[in-house]
């Protein structure tokens, strides 16, 4: 068996054209970059805007990449759907390709669903994929998906699946619930990526093994090396300098439309700016804040360019 | 222009093989005995599991009703998806068709989205559909989709689309909010369907024109009634026989199971009774007790058969 993949993750967003189709050209150029800063691709989560794609869509901006020559092993995609069948499809299509693992939000439409109900959704779409290189990590999400993972679920999967069930993303932003994954399941070999930096010294600490973060987009050296340093006696202020830079992109603005912004701002490509609806793209005003607080302190992305630079 | 779709419409139940593919052949003979029943095709709402299906499993189960030759004018299907380009594809497929419209859930994967943004991904649905024929029912229901439906929302699609929009699905379950939709629009000719049968006839006494709610499909002659007899002095004894049906259905157990366990007893038919996870059926102990309560309350499905008899 191949090592699991750890350490620092990008939800990677997705460019749209002019004309809001998912565009490969720039998607592989970011995620080259992305590689060259030693941070996995964790492409389709919710910082891609993965829900406001069409399955299709998905698939072919995946095989763009492994048509460009990425690495499969460095990418966990995110394939959890609403329904089983698109679940399998895009799970069975990255576990063939050879990704390290995938990314897999439970069932979101109807809420109040049970335990039972979610373990056989699992249980169903891992029987269905009926690869023994599957290696789901689980994603708990509820301030978005709202129905959420539970330590009752995963001890039950791990009883059922202890080999294609491989760890999760604990996206609830609440310390203490990451604490109770970890304190359960992380000595048996469950592996617990937080879904934001700002608790990444507290995950290593606790026997975590890593974070898939929306501002390891932008950020991704800076965390990577904390992920590498945590035993460091500098890491209190590593992690105090990653909660500034977090806080610059998360804190007036939405996330994925500042991460965009910050994006078109370093790669000078406007274009990158650009989101799907329901989501907004930061207004020209937002834009020129964002952009005047990211050089206040100091930000930058070293080594991004513009795709058309890149791929030339 | 023909006439809008009004009256009862039923979110049709999707039966499933025992493999969880979705049934064709039990799905066109449901859809005949409702419309025998007077009653439209609201097919591929969320009783329906339309989410729990794939884009291509919806559009392989509508085509079967199409080559059924059932009628497109009696038929709303849900093409609601979180992505522009499926909602856009599913919409495209019943407007072509000849449907009489489209039930539309807004994106609901991001939640706390503006109304700037569900703006202009209704907008963008509506271009790309690019067909004058186009009638969209936006579906509210926040206990579910979380993401709802506001009185402004429509107001800018009604000055924006005035052909296109062409009413609701009120599903918050609050009469307080239908009233206040009904009050603001349903003068200009915004059609309001209730989601529940329980309040239809507060619904026709206020200016709305009808309801699409879950028991419809299996109580569809006696709420038909309650439509088209709204005025009459025994209107309130219609509604309130209506909610001892409703009730009997939906408070003890969750309502998908028990209308495809009561549908499964009615048709003879045990195989009705699958549904996909995350959801699940009653348990042998629930579906004795609601055959038992159906019986105690008088409730039958007349001409319900089998799909194997109705097809032969």
């Amino acid at each position: 068996m191949t090592q699991r993949i750890k350490g620092v993750l990008s939800p990677v967003v997705t460019p749209f054209k002019a004309d809001l189709s998912p565009d490969p050209q720039r998607f592989v150029a970011i995620c080259k970059w992305l590689l060259s800063q030693n941070c996995g691709l964790a492409v389709f989560g919710t910082n891609s805007e993965a829900n406001s794609l069409a399955t299709d869509e998905r698939l072919m901006m995946f095989d763009a990449l492994i048509a460009a020559g990425l690495d499969p092993s460095r990418m966990m995609p995110g394939t959890g759907c609403c329904s089983i069948t698109e679940t399998v499809k895009l799970t069975s299509h990255a576990v063939k390709a050879g990704c390290a693992g995938v990314l897999m939000l439970p069932p979101f439409y109807y809420k109040g669903v049970t335990e039972e109900g979610l373990f056989r959704h699992y249980s169903e779409v891992i029987q269905r994929v009926g690869d023994s290189r599957l290696r789901i990590y689980t994603y708990h999400i509820p301030p978005v998906a709202v129905v959420g993972i539970t330590p009752g679920l995963i001890e039950r999967l791990l009883k059922a699946y202890p080999t294609a069930v491989a760890g999760m993303k604990d996206s609830s932003g609440d310390w203490n619930n990451t604490r109770t994954f970890l304190d359960a399941f992380a000595k048996s070999g469950f592996d617990v990526f937080v879904g934001s930096e700002s608790f990444l010294l507290a995950n290593m600490r606790n026997g975590g093994v890593g974070t898939i973060s929306a501002t390891a987009n932008v950020n991704p050296a800076a965390i990577d090396k904390l992920y590498r340093e945590w035993k460091n006696p500098d890491a209190e202020q590593q992690q105090a300098k990653l909660n500034v830079t977090r806080e610059t992109f998360g804190k007036k603005y939405l996330m994925i439309g500042a991460l965009k912004a910050g994006i078109a701002i370093y790669a000078n490509d406007p274009g990158w700016a650009k989101v799907r609806p329901p989501l907004l793209e930061l207004t020209a005003e937002q834009k020129k804040t964002l952009e005047a607080e990211l050089k206040a302190i100091g930000f930058t992305m070293p080594g991004l360019k513009r795709a058309d630079a890149v791929t030339a």
